[in-house]
Parts: structure tokens; sequence; C-alpha cells
């Protein structure tokens, strides 16, 4: 029907997350998956979801529990992140913080906000897929953020953006463990990205799904935490920091947060309505209890368990990998990006990997707004079972050294 | 901050849905409210739930139930929906169904797959207020539906969506007690929103959050069974159908559907995996065990406290009105459409009510696309409690004797 081709170009632009699809395929048992991003689900804390679930739904709370509840969200759940905001340097109040459906959800009510077709977002290179995914669906052009210098010009930025047809945006990054990098920025690097910000007028995202899991090292402030030290107050800040549960409690029951400046959330509060009425109720009131019982505990036990992986993983890269290969050092999150020497194509390398290595990753292309990076792969280490991972790098190493190009 | 002011636009076209704030102050304990669109929570099977919680975080699921899982959602629970439609006359399989996180959220998809600025969305005068909020974020202009006759010619919609700049991109109503006038539509007038949309090439979007709480009368068939019959096969329809757990077993979960062409469903897939990855694993786990295990005794359960309470409130309308005040008599759903005589102004006649008798209700013109409706009303019966009902028209009657024009 003619109706149906109507849709034609926005979905066109969704295709990258068919990459989704082709990775559930790899979940076959005899496979050694580093595809996946996903956290071990022998460490959630079950007990404490099934004691609060519980409580939750005893006489005096089931009424509110499985019902529908205002969109900013629960109170004592965002009155918990205004916590866990201070220990990392961030004043703010419960104003300033509203639940979203996991972070992936703050994103797109970002790109709802901002974003109007040939608008410029600037977004790493390579960046979260599903950010370029999220952003998609609002019909930007991307230009390149380079927290590690080689940004342009202000003027340059604006005047590419004015060619374009529209104006830039927003800057999207993950400063902390990105996926698919591993890597951090530093101090430096950050207030760059502010000065940049401050010069161009416009706000920067903050995405920090990844950042309770750091193995060594001390961490940076946070980029939301440098503006407040600039600005004053969050209030008058232009960063908007997404955090996620996902990664620390659990994913399943789909809950992150935006922390901004107050006008700015009212506005997403709006957009939250009208998408979806609230986060689901009953989940918000039992993520509270259980952030409350386990979480620092839970974090320590994610840490210990992950850094184990990673340590596996890179000693594995170090025995195996020929010579001409290349790899991050990553201080936390759940990713090794690897680069491999010019002419080598991820996509291709997965295809011969699955099917006579049995080992499995993701391509880096995806994570390229512009299509490059086609010599590069993201390994993820969290999700495969850490006496495992040595076998499956060899294996992938195996690979590589048989497909020289 | 100069980058705040660059969204105006869109957020000022959100501004509908503030009236939820306004609702919320309203619902004090000495307030007899009528405003509230929700469900009764003492009628929710909370211990159901509550088991099925605790099954599903038991050894054997709870991994899958915390872990992150597909965009399209659990295979069981769209099973047990393809069932629902059959028994609805709509044969489909489990390909035709996409999990939303509510039915607000399918609104929000099909506006964000459908609506470029500019285009028009024919909806019926007045029309669900949460249609209006989730479109309005893609910036179109409405048209009106008449499915009670008075419909302009297909050329005549056509022309005039031309000439605001776009095309007409979809038709929107709830034919079954709708919101906010209780009314429902014949088999006559849906076989003619049909020739309508035929005639000019568009889907029809059927929402049918209340038609499972029928208190009189036969239903006529489903828009969309009605098309399958024209067509011949789900996959060949132009209609799409969205359910909603939110009124018969609980909103809290928010968890709802979209029935559809599979072609259409895979575009919804991947908006889904863009906007927030999945609908909560465990929610949709939990629904599925709960609506197997109680939706066949649950939905008779409401249909007597819901008709007892429609039924205490139509005889008192009949009991305390005054004359030139006229009203609806649903056969299902959760709301009666009051219409006062000219001049009256439902904001204002709130205002007075809210003070003087302490009595609150929703104003119409919210719900209407073109802001007309001022002598409208929509009274809520689901949630007051049944012998508080007549006390609150008595009230409401007084004030509107008081304030006549």
């Amino acid at each position: 029907m003619d109706w149906e081709k109507r849709y034609a170009r926005r979905a066109e632009r969704m295709r990258a997350s068919e990459i989704r699809e082709l990775l559930k395929l790899l979940d076959q048992p005899d496979i050694i998956s580093f595809a996946g991003g996903i956290p071990d689900p022998a460490l959630f804390p079950a007990s404490a979801f099934a004691d609060a679930y519980r409580d939750v739904l005893g006489a005096e709370t089931a009424g509110t529990a499985l019902q529908y509840s205002v969109s900013e969200g629960y109170a004592p759940l965002r009155a918990w992140i205004v916590a866990r905001m201070a220990e990392i340097g961030v004043p703010c109040g419960i104003d300033n913080i509203l639940i979203t459906s996991g972070s992936q959800q703050g994103l797109d009510y970002l790109g709802k906000l901002f974003l109007s077709p040939d608008d410029t977002a600037l977004v790493t290179w390579p960046t979260y897929l599903g950010a370029l995914q999220a952003f998609n669906s609002y019909e930007p052009r991307y230009d390149r953020l380079n927290p590690d210098g080689g940004n342009m010009t202000p003027a340059a930025y604006r005047d590419a953006a004015a060619a374009a047809g529209g104006s830039v945006k927003f800057a999207y990054l993950t400063p902390d463990f990105a996926n698919p990098t591993g890597e951090t920025i530093d101090r430096t690097q950050r207030e760059g990205v502010l000065d940049l910000a401050e010069a161009l007028d416009i706000p920067v995202i903050e995405d920090t799904a990844y950042l309770p899991l750091r193995y060594d090292g001390a961490a940076p402030p946070s980029i939301l935490a440098l503006d407040i030290a600039r600005t004053g107050s969050i209030d008058a800040s232009r960063t908007i920091f997404c955090g996620s549960f996902s990664k620390t409690l659990a994913p399943g029951l789909r809950l992150g947060w935006i922390c901004a400046a107050e006008p700015l959330i009212r506005k997403l509060v709006l957009i939250k309505q009208a998408s979806d009425l609230n986060t689901p109720t009953i989940n918000q009131m039992v993520m509270h209890r259980v952030a409350d019982a386990v979480y620092a505990t839970q974090v320590p036990r994610l840490v210990a368990a992950y850094r184990a992986k990673r340590d596996a993983m890179l000693a594995a890269l170090e025995r195996h990998m020929p010579a001409g290969v290349s790899w991050t050092r990553p201080e936390g999150g759940m990713f090794v990006w690897v680069t491999l020497p010019e002419g080598f194509d991820g996509a291709a390398l997965l295809a011969r990997a699955v099917e006579s290595a049995r080992v499995a990753f993701v391509p880096g292309r995806a994570f390229f707004a512009d299509g490059s990076g086609a010599n590069t792969i993201r390994l993820n280490f969290s999700m495969p079972p850490v006496d495992r991972i040595d076998e499956g790098i060899a294996r992938l190493a195996g690979v590589i050294r048989d497909s020289r190009p």
C-alpha cells in the first residue's frame, strides 16, 4: 500500500539498529560472545529485588504501586539520586531530576527537544550506537567532536551547520569508559568540551551509563560538576547528565535519570507526559528500595568481578594478538576497542569468526556517524564467563591471522 | 541562556498537558473528584501481581527478568494477546504484535513514524487529550473527523492538507466509550471511517483502551476486524489497533500493545529500539502470568463495579441537573460528557466548583484540537466511591445553577 511507503525515509535512518538483530542470532551456546554490551545476570541482586517487590505489593502500598503516577518520577527515588549526585560532586535538588525508562529514553527525549531535521549534533567518532539511533529519529546531521584535540573552531562548526540548513544543537559524549572504546577523557579534555559548548552556546549531554564501574585510577570530575564550578549552580549550567541503573542494579526494570537545570527538566517532564505518561510506578518504588539496601555493596561486587574479566581480556590480547593489532586499556566499563591493520573489514571478519571459530564481537563501523571505522571491532568483557575469555581471544586472534587482507 | 530559548516552539505545543498538573492539586481528600481518568485501585488484582513477581524472580527466571530483552516484546505475552485478538475477531500472529509501555507510547511512536511538521492528522472533535499531546510533539495540524456524518470529501481533506504544506497522514479515533465523551460509534460509522481512509489511502489508528469495559449492549466489530473482512488479512489491512492493560489489570506496569500489519510492526520495532530499547522485561513476564491467571475473572468484576458507578452517576445527573444541561449515556468506559448551555465556560466553572463546592472535573476545551468546546465538561465515574457520586453531582448541579451566565 502506498501509505506504507510514505514513512520510508524516517525508518531508513533507523537501519543501524538492525545490528541488534544480528547479535541475537549470535547468542548460541557454543559461541564465545564478546558481542553484547550487557551486564552479567549472575551478578544481579535478585533476592533484593524479590524482597522489594514483595514489600511494595503489600497492602499499604499496592494501590499506589499499580496506579498511574506523576511524570517526573517517584519522589523518594529522585531523592536517592540527589544524594548519589552529591557524592560525585553535583549539588542539586529533586526538581533537577527526571526519572526515565533507561538512559536511552533520556537520549530520545533530548533528541526530540533539541533536534529538527538538518540540525547538527556533535558526537565523538566513534560514539554510542544507541545515541545515534535515538537522535536519527529526528533527522540531524553529525559533526565530529574531538575531546582529545583537533576540534574545529566554533565558527567553523557554526558555518558547517548553517550550510547544512540548521544549527549546532548540542554536544553528546560518554566521558567515562565510553561505549564502544572503553576510553576516559581527562579533566583538561572535559574543560575543553565546556569551552567549545560555551563558545557555541549549546548544551552538553554527558552520558554516564558506566561511570560507577571504575576498576583502577582516580575519577576526574564529571562535566556537570565542572560546569557548576564555572557557573555557580546547576540551574545556571548547560550540562545534561544522563544516569542509569542498568549497569549497576539491573537493566530489566528500565530505569535511568536526567539531572539538569530545572527549566530544562520542566520541559522534559512535558515530553515524558506526552510519550508514555510515567515510567512504571512499581519499578521506581522497587528500585528505590533496592538502591537504598544494596547499592553500596553491589557496586564494589561488580567492580571486583568485572575487573577480573577485564584483566583476563587484556592479558589474552597481549598473549594472542598478532603484530599490527592494537587495543585500548580501559579503566572501567565493559568494552575493549580493537584496531586492526588497514584493509581489514570488521563485518567480514565477524562472518568468518562466527562460522569458523564460533566467536563473536561487534564490527566497529556502526559506531561511526560517517560510516568509517571498518578496521575496528568492539569486544565486551562483562558478559562472557571469565574462564572462557582466553580461549575466545585465542580463537579470534587465529581468525585475524588467517584473514590478513 | 540562549540555548534554552531555542526549543520554545516545540515545548509550546505541549502546554495542553499542564492540565494534568492542575488535576494533581485537586486530589485532596475533602474534594469529590470526577476529574482523573484512572481506574479504582481497590479493584487491582494485587495478590495476583504479588504472586507473579515472586514466581518470576525465582532462581530459574530471575536472570532473564532483570536483563535487557528484545524490543518487540516478551513472546508469551504477545502470544496471549494474539489469543485475545482472536476472541474479538482479529486473526493474527505474534509478528503482528509490538509490546509498548502503555498504549500512550504506541500513539507517540505512530506520531513519530507518520508525522512531519505541518502534516495533517484527522481526529474527532473532541478527542483523547493524550493523543493530541503525543502527536503535538511532531507539529502536525488537525482536521476534523466526523464518524457520525458530516465528513468533508476526500478531495477537500487532501486540498486542505496540501494548502497547509503537508498531507493527510492518518485518522485517529477511540471507537468504544471514547475519552472524553463516553460514546461508541456503530458498525456503519466504522465502515464509513474505513471508506474515508481508503479514499485518502491513509492508516486508521483505532485506540481501544476502554474496549473490554462494556456494561450494556452488544459490541460492534472492531475497525481492524472490519478492515480484515475487506482485505482478507491483517497484513493487507490499514488499521492500527492500540490495546492496553491499564484499564483492566493495572496501569502502574505501563503495558499496552499495537496490533497491525507485520511490515508496519517491523518499523515500529526499530523506533522502540531507538527510544527505550525494550519495555521492562520483568513487567512483561509478570503481566503474562497475571493475564493468564485472572483476566477472565477480573474483567467481569470491573464491569460489575463500574456499571454500578455509571448507573449512580446517570441517576444523579437525572435527579439534580437543571434544564438546559445534557449528557451522554455511555455503554462502557469511564466517562460521561456533559454539555452546558452556551455561554458557560468549563474552566471558570471548575475554579468555582473547587472553591465553593469542593467538587472537581475536567473542562472540555482541552480535548478539542481547535480549542472550542468551552461549554463542555468531562466527568469520570470509575474513581470516586460509588456512595459519593450522588452528593458530588448534587454539589456540581448547585454550582451550575448559581453560575448561569
